[in-house]
Parts: structure tokens; sequence; C-alpha cells
């Protein structure tokens, strides 16, 4: 048996998230697992680094998968984009692993970018690719909230109630907002994330920059512990998992 | 009577290009026509800066359009994108100027950027949006072909058949690859340009960057005034259309 290291892209649109559900509804993971069932003959299981919700994207999605018989990493690679020409989930690159490695378990860090257009005029080329908001964000005030934010803090306040980790404490390795022309990306990097934490902080940020609350706000809204002191959850459109490392 | 400047983008991937066809046939011009109908009560004729094909895409394309009815601007970019929300169009901004405006005889350049994403893996977030090229191309061969285009020449070798013009004669005044990554991007600037005169530069450019022909062969092939000796036309989905500009 052989493990093999799985990275990926995909456009979360037309996806009713990652994890696999019944028969029918398009996952991410049910196309992947599809795909393998149909090359090797047999049902096969993927593991990914983590879900992501329905409509989020990933520049940088990695899932591994063990296989019986021995085949060279790119004829895995081309038998599975093959299979997935008409979804749209790219194969970037697949290698082979030691038993030990572990998708989810593994990782090191993992990063997202949420994007933001912040213009009067609706979204034509970024449709689905972007959060469209039309108040004028201020770049400072949502860096000086997001500034609260980075560090070993209980993120209850920024948390799902379906969230099902066991802590609500989380370790933020970076949070910046970073502005060209009508652009706002939103960068997070943390060894893990509690389920819509991310999108949970953009909604608050996006609340700052507009002047809605100032830059503070987020301190008082953190040490509140309550998910109802913050902003709405962003929409799943402007948000790409970006980046999973493993040592 | 007023005239209005219209500034829009759109995703060219639904549309049978920039101009109005026949009852039925998604057209851009044809869309943003029912619109000005709908809003104004009557047929309306849109002037485009010039045509896009099927699939082309817009970040910057210029219109205008005569109006009876005494508008505010921003009132006719709400009413024309509150009509538009369904399809991938959107106005970006709407100006009155004078009566001597011209979307297409006022314009003094229009630059284009075509996408390539170059890499083995299918694209996913890029479908539609880039040229998926799989054989690894030389940047520096590219640009060191693409100058041999830059100036006043006759451009017959990478005219279309169909193309109307009276003359082939143009002068380029920017051609440059730029590369991020594996994205790479050609930018193209003129006064006007022949029909499918950038696909069919780039296509001979991607035959320079993988190697097929040295870049001097470019010199030959404007040269030969026959569009034979180019290579093929670069397929529609990697073209943007990116800025007009006006005195």
């Amino acid at each position: 048996m052989s493990r093999f290291k799985l990275t990926l892209e995909y456009d979360g649109t037309p996806f009713s998230g990652w994890q696999r559900q019944e028969d029918g509804i398009p996952t991410v993971q049910g196309m992947l697992e599809e795909a393998f069932a149909d090359f090797l003959g047999e049902p096969t299981t993927i593991w990914g680094s983590g879900r992501t919700d329905a409509g989020v994207h990933a520049k940088e999605q990695v899932a591994h998968v063990d296989i019986e018989k021995s085949y060279a990493p790119f004829a895995i690679q081309g038998a599975l984009n093959k299979r997935l020409h008409d979804v749209p989930i790219s194969i970037l690159k697949v290698e082979e692993v030691s038993d030990d490695f572990h998708a989810r378990f593994s990782t090191t860090s993992r990063a997202y970018e949420y994007k933001i257009i912040n213009r009067r005029a609706p979204l034509a080329l970024e449709k689905n690719r972007a959060w469209w908001v039309i108040p004028p964000l201020s770049l400072e005030a949502m860096n000086e909230g997001a500034a609260y934010l980075i560090g070993h803090h209980d993120f209850t306040s920024f948390r799902d109630s379906q969230c099902q980790a066991a802590s609500p404490f989380k370790t933020l390795d970076v949070l910046k907002v970073e502005q060209k022309g009508d652009l706002i990306v939103i960068k997070a990097k943390a060894l893990s994330f509690l389920h819509r934490q991310v999108r949970n902080m953009v909604g608050t940020l996006k609340l700052v920059g507009e002047g809605v609350w100032p830059p503070e706000k987020v301190k008082e809204i953190l040490e509140a512990c309550d998910r109802r002191a913050a902003g709405p959850t962003a929409p799943p459109e402007g948000l790409y998992l970006s980046e999973i490392k493993y040592d």
C-alpha cells in the first residue's frame, strides 16, 4: 500500500462544500472519491486537510489517499484530472509520502485569503469570486482592528454555533489587510481555525472598515466571548483556502 | 438630448461577443440596449469603443448613448445595473459628455491584456478566464519576439480574414510579456488593432515561448505579410479589453 499527498485547486461555487454528503449532492470530496473509485475500480476514501463550506474556494487544498496498487504520481494526476474534466477541481500535484503523513493531523499551518471588492458597481468578472462591499472601507481602521485578534485567544465570539472543536482557544499568527485599487485582501494564518472563524472575523472587520465600529471595539468583542457581540458572517464566495504547510 | 459615456466590465463567457445580433443570441451590446429600452421605454442604440469576440472579456469597455430626457448619471448607472443583475455585465461609471464625444472615434488608445496559465494541471479557478498552456514558456524569448512587432508595420500576417479595416498598417505602442509564478500576462497597446490582431500575436509568441520558433522568426513572419506565416489564433478566454483612453 502507498500513501499519496494530493494538492488541489477548486472553484467552490457549484459545490456544497468539501465534505462528502448523500448521493446527488455535489461536494469536492465526493467528486474526488468518485473519480478515484472510477480510476481504481473500488471505493476509495480521501482525507482532506480540513473542510471548506459551500461556495468557499481553494487555491491550495491538500488531501491524502491510500492506494493498494503501485502507481507513478503523474499517472494518478493525469487519471484524476481526466475524470474531473467537467468540474472546476484540478489536481495540481501528486506526491508519494510516508505512512505517517496525514493531510489533517500533520499540518503545521493553514492560510486563508478573503477577497473584497469595494466599489459602487456590482461584480461581473469577480462574481462568485469576491464579496461586493459598497461603503468605502478604511484599510487603516481594519488593520488596527485586526491587530487585537492576533495571538492566543478564546475565539468564542468568532466561532460558529455548529463548531465541533474541543476548545475555543486558537493562536492566530497572521491577520492583515492589504489593498490594491478597489480590491481588499484579508490574509489569515494559524495552525488551525474554528468553524467559520475567518468569515466571522472578516464580517467584523468590514464593520470596522465602514466606521460602524471603532477599531478598539474588536478587543471588546473578543473579550465578550459571545458570538452575538461580533459582526455577521461574511459570505463564502470571498474566501479562499490558500496554503497548507507540513514539516 | 444628452450624451452619456458608459464605462463597463463584463465576463465574456456567456456572450456571442459585443455586437448586437438577431433576437435570442446573447451579446453585450444587445443586453445593454435591452436594459436601456426597458429603462427609457423606447428603443435605444449604444455605440461601443469597438467589438470584442465571443468569450473575450472586458475589464474596461467604453460606450456612449444619447438620451432625450434628462437624468443624473448615477440614476442611469443604478437603473442599468438593476436590469443587468442576472448577467455578468456591470456599469462601472456613467458620465455626461459633450455631443462631440464618440466612444469609437474619440479614443486615443486601446489596451488589452492576455492571460496565460502555464502549468501541467488544468484550470479550475481560472477556467474560461485564461489560456491553459502546458509546455513551459520562456519569458525572455517571448519578449524578444514581441519586440519585433512594436512600431508602425503592415500587420497582414496577424490580421483575421474577416477584418474590415481599410489598411493593414497599424502602430503598436506596447507589447510586453510579464510573469508571476505560473501566470503570464501579455500587454498590448495601440490607437487601434486589426481584427484578432492581439490573439494572433499571442498565438505566435506562445510558439516562440515554447521554443518551436526562435524569436527572430517573428520578424520574418511580420515581413511575409501572409496570415499563414504566423501561429494559430490564441483562444478568446484569455483576452481582456483593459483600457480605453480619450483626451
